[in-house]
């Protein structure tokens, strides 16, 4: 077993950085001052299908949006710190909170503000189309960029390191689903 | 002629999944709890071009939104079933109304929960940007993605089937359209 | 000099479609009824450029939108014909208005109801994600899609025909623009 | 050192277009009449980085949008000018309140009417998918499309040539941020 899946197969808690993680890295602005943010089905299911399987997620931005609410509603995410540039601060907090170790927790990130977070975190990961020197220090990088499928291939790693993501699969293909 | 031409042949009513499949797979908020979805003319012809044929198109989605019934209205699509994971029981139920088997069934989802009813559809259709396990069960996988011209591409592909498609772009071409 | 370029130096009039052509092939929709379209600046900077020198810029579209008629006013285009779906007999119409011939006019579209014009138009043009069958027909397809840059570049193959483009790009680098 | 390092590490206002630079190169209409920008975090956080180091940005559009403003004031630009088609005099202006001469700016636009303040900027920039007459009299071009990562670009290589990114990156690393 590598030593990328022995990290994988630990996590307890997948942290999420929203804009250009689990939403596609654009701030869309009206002229009414609304705004706006994109996300993904697939991502959303592959946190379902995380959560089932008793592994929290959790979301730390450094922005502030109601819409961020109304997503992790949806998806029954209860740890929610918006607001937060101080990441790897923020996330301690949260840890103290779970009562976890760094070592259990799985960040994915995209910037410089999540750099400290990814690289201190048990597993560091990042999507597609993250900043190339944030890239260099994470464990993993997505195939598909942000917002449009990172989480959910994160979210599969997780789950096929732990050996479940077969069964998972099969569930669906026999329409018993979740 | 082929196992494929002759499913599609047979094809009597085509059911589309929404998001990513007839939209494309984005989730559009807004911070004042607007949602947004987006569709593309070029999967709206061919739904067209296919109801006038006789081949009837409906729609089955998990998620509740009243832009999927005026897009439907627009389009003709008289059988639209929303808010149901279950989607190989909901088919059966529309399949039961239409007195059909599920034989004369194409059916395209994108995702896990579209799995049971891809596998057991007479045709089984994904688009190009579909989940890679829910590929490997179709039967069919469009060129262009979802909420781009899969749709579209579903369509002309029964057409052909049928012998209808060279009739109906030549129509359009000597200026009579539909 | 090519039949192609002939035929663009003789264009008096460049006839654009809206959804595919002038705006990305998307229409988005709100749940609260709004609809939207995006348009692309250069494309815009190319219309104005092209009517500077002399040449018209006209709109026929098979769909209806307040959103279309803002976009042509910004753009000074005058003639505007929504909601036509026999957009050959829509053409013809404005020709006989505009005293012009079918074999001076440019008329870019990207599906099978824009095929009839295309065909029948002194130069039918394409953006390039146009409907495959739809390119065959017509003389010359754009190198950019529609809704970013294809108009651009249709406007820019005219003008160049007609020997104009340096001299407006110099122009601009000197400082004086239109 | 390069020439264009040397011209890179004199900076010192980078002057941005919003359209296809700040912004991505799409017009967002909707049929109330509202209009809609995207943006960047990435770029955002690159214009925070620049003017952390005492080098000022600035913004010249020749459209005019409540938007803009909003993402100005977002970032601590002060420098706003709307409404200016005439690019190379807006600049001129601005220079002369800022007492700086042309050798001291970089200037990033993507069109015809940014060409005059590009070629006679001390950096002329264009992103990745300017329009190609434009990028050939600038002096570098980003990797990434405006409104996607080119401006974030732009502002690492001014950072880069002053020998300040390592810097930079490693406080983030640390997780003391800016």
């Amino acid at each position: 077993m590598s030593k990328l899946t022995v990290q994988a197969r630990d996590v307890e808690v997948l942290v999420l950085d929203v804009d250009g993680v689990l939403s596609n890295g654009l701030l869309i602005y009206s002229d009414n001052g609304e705004e706006t943010k994109t996300f993904h089905p697939a991502d959303g299911l592959g946190i379902k299908l995380l959560q089932s399987q008793g592994v929290a997620v959790a979301i730390i931005t450094g922005r502030l949006s109601r819409i961020v609410e109304k997503r992790a509603a949806e998806l029954g995410i209860k740890h929610v710190i918006q607001g937060r540039e101080d990441k790897l601060q923020a996330l301690e907090g949260l840890l103290t909170e779970l009562k976890l170790d760094l070592s259990r927790v799985a960040y994915m990130g995209d910037d410089l503000p999540d750099l400290a977070a990814i690289s201190q975190a048990g597993l560091g990961m990042t999507p597609a189309d993250a900043d190339p020197f944030v890239m260099e220090h994470a464990d993993w990088c997505s195939r598909h960029p942000g917002g449009r499928g990172a989480v959910r291939e994160a979210c599969e790693f997780i789950l096929e390191a732990r050996g479940l993501l077969a069964g998972l699969r099969q569930g669906f293909l026999e329409g018993t689903g979740l």
